[in-house]
């Protein structure tokens, strides 16, 4: 999956693509210790950017070569259940419902060995021209306009 | 501010703390580039690392110098209103409920023209030994044993 | 306000719209016995109701007359920081963002002494063919096809 | 399961305790008219309530005969994705996470088809004094002093 352009923050958190089909995602990351809070464990703002990450990108597979999808986060919650000091942790996204215009996914991350830390639900919207399930070629994609609508 | 111990993450985040006192924070941070998602405006992950920041923070000022208290994240919700492509942005959280063992607060995010582009709302719970007010000398504060409890 | 047409559950709720205007609804209800739960005191789910309805309201004042706006929840979230045994709760809701098809709203709960005893953040998205801010002939209202999309 | 106590408002819904474990409950109710919104569908606070419910006797099981177990709702977040308008809905309840103090329950509804129409997820608190999992004899609960702490 190295082919998948990732944005720069999903690069900075060190985020593996390894599994990215319809309506799933398998993604996992190192835990560094630039990403520890002042407890010494794992940023809370770590595992949200992870289930923001992969919840957006399963809603958003494109089944059409060279074109793509994007979607905007309208609402997510995590729920914290658990916590890492380091080694692999791993987000696994299932979208859950939605339709043409919106998407809800479900996310849960693990340690290392296979603990859930967090699990989040997130409620996603398609950008506007993006709904179409063949997604948009990939030269014309531009920033968005705006977060919601 | 310049006294208040932030955690790696937070540090990598760029995190000022430029108010903090009981059930109050303001925060502020630099939007840079490798804050970006892949349609170029900053990811939502760096928002609800912010929101986290400051609402945890809210709960556990503590008014008996040298010590502290700290709080675990049990659940936060963020609603994604607006975006931000770079310019600083703020962070307002105010404690809205909560006792002796857990504390609401509501967390706002404002870019540089100070309109919102994010807001959160979220759980905590105080670490074991830190539900006193006086909280805990910062000399005997260890990781906690686990994220929920 | 009491030409605001209802629906059946929020009449058995007992709902009173005080005050409804663009963005803005302020609501109340008497909790009645039975309302509360195991433990004698009110429902948490009377305070979503409650919640759920004031919020949808507020995202879809009409400013035709003779025409109607409807919106359907996508996710809410409910924070429970009081209780209620009796007496009239208030909810005010209010908008906090959002665009042409998706809205929105903060919602407060009261007890009759003014204290807050649960507040709510949802997101909502106009039917279809309610986007525009003129609304829908009263008359052409029909049931929506589904919940998400 | 005809010998679970359920509080009032949950009578007046009809739940049905089809099932209650350990760390889980199925529970189901029938949709009545009085229970639609002004667009003719299941209010979405029907669904918030019997997720509150359902989750909260999720959490609660008691193993010592004669004891109970109570916690109270601190958040929960619920995702509309589906609709009911008549027929039979059941709620299943799983425990997801939590210590001591606090539990995590995931709840999802579905129609007398079988599909999804709402799914929520939520943190509770034990009542003080229901930590233990051996509970508290039935004859000395009272009500609890309020809703957060």
């Amino acid at each position: 999956m190295n082919d998948v352009a990732m944005g720069a923050f999903a690069r900075w958190l060190g985020v593996e693509m390894d599994e990215w089909r319809e309506d799933h995602v398998r993604m996992s990351m190192k835990v560094r210790p630039e990403m520890l809070n002042r407890s010494g464990i794992l940023h809370g703002g770590v595992l949200t950017s992870l289930i923001d990450t992969a919840g957006g990108y399963a809603g958003t597979w494109c089944r059409k070569p060279g074109h793509i999808r994007q979607g905007l986060t309208l609402s997510l919650t995590t729920q914290f259940t658990g916590q890492a000091k380091s080694g692999t942790i791993t987000a696994v996204a299932e979208r859950r419902g939605g339709g043409r215009k919106t998407f809800f996914v479900d996310v849960s991350v693990t340690d290392e060995a296979g603990r859930e830390i967090a699990y989040g639900s997130g409620v996603w919207r398609y950008r506007s021209g993006h709904e179409d399930p063949d997604g948009v070629p990939l030269a014309e994609v531009r920033a968005p306009e705006r977060g919601a609508g």
